[in-house]
């Protein structure tokens, strides 16, 4: 649809709205005129809503979990199992796993997985605090909570010789998840039933 | 989806998505997470397009359309029929016309449409200001375009009580609109035929 504005605010703000992944130009005109009828004090929430996000928002030093603060509610809840971490690919899957309520121990978020096809090696990813935290000697079992694709594959592959040397326990999810899937989409009974019959790590040397 | 976020921040950023029409939590979690991964400006030129437009917005004082200044682009381009105005309910009918390219005349945006059922009165709408326009002597025809529903035939069938005596001629859309479909959803052929083959009104006094 052709859309012939009157009001180059209108338009900048529509632009603007249709930038957002799967949002078109016509339903962001849709979200436009329906902040229009509301009161200036609950457009101005929004957008400070917004800012205050990008500007306030922290990462876990330990974790790389979203955060207001230094170190993650999860990271510092002491009633967690700190001896096992999870390591997962984003910040969205920590949230799928959380809702499984299936998992008290820590998280460790990679920030992506290894895709040569997209240019993302194993340094663009946080591996290497992973080692670290590996080293330090108190975590007795790391679970690969990636998505069950080549490149999830790879990246666990990856991790798994990286991690061989400290003698940490390794396990992979149970794989109730449907070849193929990505990781954030499994319902949560899969998920949690995955969680709770993770098995063994031993790949073919 | 049960959403157990570790931030506050976040929390609010997705509840105050998720206020939009049509936009559900997992979407206002994908869309913020999107927003995160942008870079600051990005972020600040989208929150600032909103709180722009709602502070900064203006209706024209003629025909009531969205406007960035006191008098709309259509109202002040004089190369447009100034003695035609078509009579709309919302801006974005406005913009449905105008995407037909088939008119050239001027509009009066009622601001919604008489509906007692949702306590909707003919004083809630920009009537009083079109009878005055009318009034004022130089207007030969008024098109009523309004939603082929209950309401929208009560609303055409009040006005045209209330401009009868001004001898002003008056004129529906050609009923090429399917009856029951809302205006803004017609798509641009059906709806510039119809502005096209406009016909007189006349109702059985």
């Amino acid at each position: 649809m052709q859309v012939l504005q009157s009001s180059t605010l209108l338009d900048n703000a529509v632009l603007e709205f249709s930038k957002l992944p799967g949002i078109g130009k016509k339903t962001a005109l849709r979200l436009v005129l329906h902040l229009l009828r509301q009161t200036e004090e609950d457009v101005e929430s929004f957008a400070n809503s917004l800012l205050n996000l990008r500007q306030n928002i922290l990462y876990c030093k330990i974790c790389h979990n979203i955060s207001d603060t230094e170190i993650c509610g999860i990271c510092s809840d002491k009633s967690r199992d700190e001896t096992t971490v999870c390591v997962v690919e984003t910040i969205k899957d920590v949230m799928a796993i959380e809702n499984t309520q299936q998992y008290k121990g820590l998280y460790h978020v990679l920030g992506g997985i290894i895709s040569p096809m997209n240019g993302i090696g194993p340094s663009d990813l946080e591996i290497n605090s992973l080692i670290e935290r590996v080293e330090k000697g108190n975590i007795k079992e790391i679970i690969f909570a990636l998505s069950t694709t080549m490149e999830g594959d790879t990246t666990c592959f990856y991790l798994y010789r990286k991690l061989a040397p400290s003698n940490v326990k390794m396990t992979v999810l149970a794989r109730g998840v449907a070849v193929g899937d990505e990781l954030e989409y499994a319902d949560e009974v899969t998920l949690g039933r995955s969680i709770v019959n993770r098995m063994p790590l031993d790949y073919q040397k």
